[in-house]
């Protein structure tokens, strides 16, 4: 469903073998390159192959066409056996209780070989080990989210010293969209790059539309319970409790749900600290919660539940998503009291995620000036011991309604470098609707981009790989090489034919007299 | 032309009057906001004025309702007056040479208001006035590129300390685009923000062309002249001759181009640093140079006869761009000996040209990952004396064909937070085809994305007026307001309105019962 276009004829799918864990079969992409011709000053021709370069995965078994795609089946459960051997030793289930007790899981030697994929053949070093995984896991620096109730998800990892990933919202609201819909959107979403996928579903069916996305998506799907919980209350925030919250809890965790957003840092006596924005409480959970404190004049049944809530989540390992209900919500708002309020909370309670065997990572902004990104960064490894950082953007200006993918990717990019392990995508119509099919692809596209600039800037082992790669072909005009190697191959395969293009030594940019790269041919002929 | 469009309803011409000269009148955009509409508890309702916002406006006077647009007539000559007056007084009629004779000029006054607009208004300080604008003029910090010959074109300022400027570059190439079509994109250009245009273009009619652009365009255009030189030797690199540069030189001064980028700093026995480069040479005007000067085993005439060069256009006030020929054309290749020995000529360029009351500044690349952009701008600013940086991009990964506008924005926010006075756009064809109008758009949004986020960083005086009030209009569900403040309000209507929304108080993303503003609304209603 996703090689029937002549733009992917040169990509085909390719499995990696683990060597502790035979049965660790790592899907990628293999991108087969035509060989460098060039001609001597006899005219002869001569050729140069150019070895094959293997892209990082997240579509699954979509992008096998040995794999017969059946929604209603679902997608194979590999991680089964793995998952069946852990419960039958009677350890702690959790990849962190693992990582602790010294244990390297088969999802672990997954998630190294993923990492390093280019490394061995080409002889570049890389930190990046099973155990060296195992070890990040252990200190909480590194996230594996894997339900064992989603035997179909492909292990990954969230961390800043591995490869950035994106994650991916999508969702009905009460006024729009089916599960059909919603389904495409996650396969669309796996096929395009996204890491993870945030099921965001309000309104009706939420528990269905959960159901067909889980069985179909061979990523980590996270949610925001409080969603569903408010559903259960028709709505009524003052309705809401904990035991509303703990079966919706456990209906999540039975179906399969890898990572919750839990708004657990929001305390009574700190939401005042929002009167004075601008902007008020933009993060939905944020706001619900704030609104159910004041209305109680109490504190959160999540922050007095923590514990509760870590218990029922250690057992089937899902991780947990600290989310930032008091991010701020504009530029003007950006890094105030209480943000960072929030923030020393959630390093109160990653510490007790950790306890529990619970993995935990934190989410962050939303909306900050760029001169205002680096203290997020900083406070946030401070705070919050090293746990991994998953952020919104963000957002460094305000001025680009319709355009908020970049306004975030830009910030994105920035945060990224410095230490940011996840990013979540934002699309065109942020601010302005809920996303369709061309959005999310654009949406995806700008934040695999704004990833892997912080993975070159990083210095990821073989980042370089598919730039320098890509570099090459573009300069040999090697345009169908070129193509296969980039992000979009179908939207550049498409610029390029829709400009009329062959695949001649020039482009409509310049025309043959005026093309660069034609001259310095040329020139490289010249003796110096 | 561009009014006739409900998403500018609440948008006017306004002008503003110098103070010191009478005739200097700036045209910009004023924002007309509605009132913030408040209900007490007993459901009265209250209404708060919002002050407008005034916008910088690019776009002349298209977008005065009273000026009736003649292409064939061509721009009114606003500086007309200006430029005589000074050629009566015999002084040197270069801004440089004004600003150095301790001469404010009503350009200066003109941009010093343009700077400032809404600082006067709202009380905010800011450092630029008219005598601020001379000191850095006359230090060479700042260039006003205006031709005497140019009278339509409006004045702007290109400095570190100034807003950060974009240019667009527009151009037919052999095989594709007419004039109407190009005369019609600087306009376009000019519509969506465009701070300068430069004509590129090569092939046919290129002196008709420039005509019809200079004619019709009120923001300053650059042009390579070695494109037309190259055209009137049939291509043959070999043929070039000083004698043929110069002749284009003097045509186009005559013409009235406002700025030229010229690849002086390309000296002969530094074209062999570039033979290691995965890329090569990727400027056009770049690699004529180098294949001229290993054709001829020569220096190039561009070197040779810089001082001839500055003579000439200092005689028309006409501004050097120096042209980065041996920019990286890849991210591999970034911040290498063949780049940095031109800088290190450019800086040598710059002090001789000032030295000649000519105004110049400095092009830079390019690809550039994140980590290595700010050995870039530090260099930039040691090597060549502080004269403003104008850069291309730059691009920070090579693995995006399709999204350029994106992968250089990433580079071109951060490299203008750093110092860079004026970014080049890359619209979503680069690499692939000619940028069509919806390209022109995208680039130039994206652009101004990455200058105005540059400009929040770097803490210009009132920059967040237009964030704050898009957010409060935002917060508060003056939709339309919020769109009026946007860069692009036909597009965010367009999301808007395709969605199906009306004006009420919550939109698609989230639904009436998740909406987080909306809840934050009810909040601040409830006794804390």
């Amino acid at each position: 469903m996703i090689n029937d276009n002549k733009a992917y004829a040169q990509r085909e799918k390719y499995y990696m073998q683990g060597q502790m864990f035979p049965d660790v079969r790592v899907g990628m992409i293999k991108v087969n390159l035509t060989p460098t011709v060039t001609r001597d000053e006899d005219g002869k021709t001569h050729m140069q192959p150019n070895a094959p370069v293997l892209i990082y995965d997240t579509s699954g078994p979509y992008s096998d066409p040995d794999y017969k795609v059946d929604l209603k089946k679902g997608l194979p459960h590999m991680r089964a056996k793995w998952i069946a051997d852990r419960a039958k030793k009677g350890q702690g289930i959790t990849q962190l209780a693992c990582a602790k007790a010294g244990i390297i899981t088969p999802e672990m030697e997954y998630v190294a070989i993923r990492e390093n994929m280019n490394c061995e053949a080409l002889g570049i070093h890389s930190h990046i080990t099973p155990e060296y995984v195992r070890q990040e896991v252990a200190r909480g620096r590194a996230v594996i989210p894997a339900n064992i109730n989603h035997p179909e998800s492909e292990p990954m990892i969230i961390g800043r010293n591995f490869a950035v990933k994106i994650n991916t919202n999508i969702g009905n609201s009460a006024t729009s969209s089916s599960i059909d819909e919603e389904v495409d959107k996650a396969v669309w979403s796996c096929k395009w790059g996204g890491d993870t996928l945030m099921d965001l579903s309000t309104g009706n069916n939420i528990s269905e539309t959960r159901e067909w996305i889980l069985r179909n998506c061979p990523v980590p799907v996270g949610t925001v319970p409080i969603y569903q919980a408010l559903e259960k209350v028709d709505g009524k925030v003052e309705d809401l409790s904990w035991e509303v919250y703990r079966d919706t809890l456990i209906e999540q965790c039975e179906q399969g749900v890898d990572y919750f957003t839990i708004h657990a840092g929001i305390r009574r006596h700190n939401v005042h600290l929002a009167d004075s924005r601008l902007c008020g409480i933009v993060s939905r959970g944020g706001s619900i919660m704030s609104k159910w404190c004041l209305l109680h004049d109490k504190e959160s049944f999540l922050y007095e539940h923590f514990d509760d809530i870590c218990d029922i989540v250690a057992k089937y390992d899902v991780a947990l998503s600290l989310g930032d209900g008091l991010r701020p919500g504009c530029t003007a708002d950006a890094n105030d009291a209480a943000q960072f309020a929030e923030l020393d909370t959630m390093g109160e309670l990653v510490t007790r995620a950790w306890n529990k065997n619970v993995q935990a990572f934190i989410e962050g902004p939303g909306h900050v000036p760029m001169h205002k990104i680096r203290e997020n960064m900083e406070r946030q490894l401070e705070k919050c011991h090293e746990a991994p950082f998953y952020t919104l953007g963000p957002i460094v200006t305000d001025i680009a309604p319709g355009y908020d993918h970049i306004t975030s990717a830009i910030g994105g990019a920035q945060i990224a470098w410095l230490g940011t392990a996840m990013l979540c995508y934002v699309t065109p119509k942020e601010h302005l609707a809920l996303p369709n099919k061309d959005d999310v692809r654009a949406g995806i596209i700008t934040y695999k981009i704004a990833a892997h600039a912080a993975d070159l800037a990083k210095g990821h082992p073989g980042a370089t790989i598919r730039d320098d790669a890509l570099s090459k072909a573009r300069f040999e005009f090697r345009w169908r090489d070129q193509f296969h190697l980039s992000l979009d191959p179908e939207l550049a395969l498409q610029y390029f034919t829709e400009a009329g293009h062959t695949d001649g030594e020039y482009c409509t940019m310049c025309g043959p007299n005026f093309c660069a790269a034609k001259l310095t041919h040329d020139l490289r002929r010249i003796k110096h």
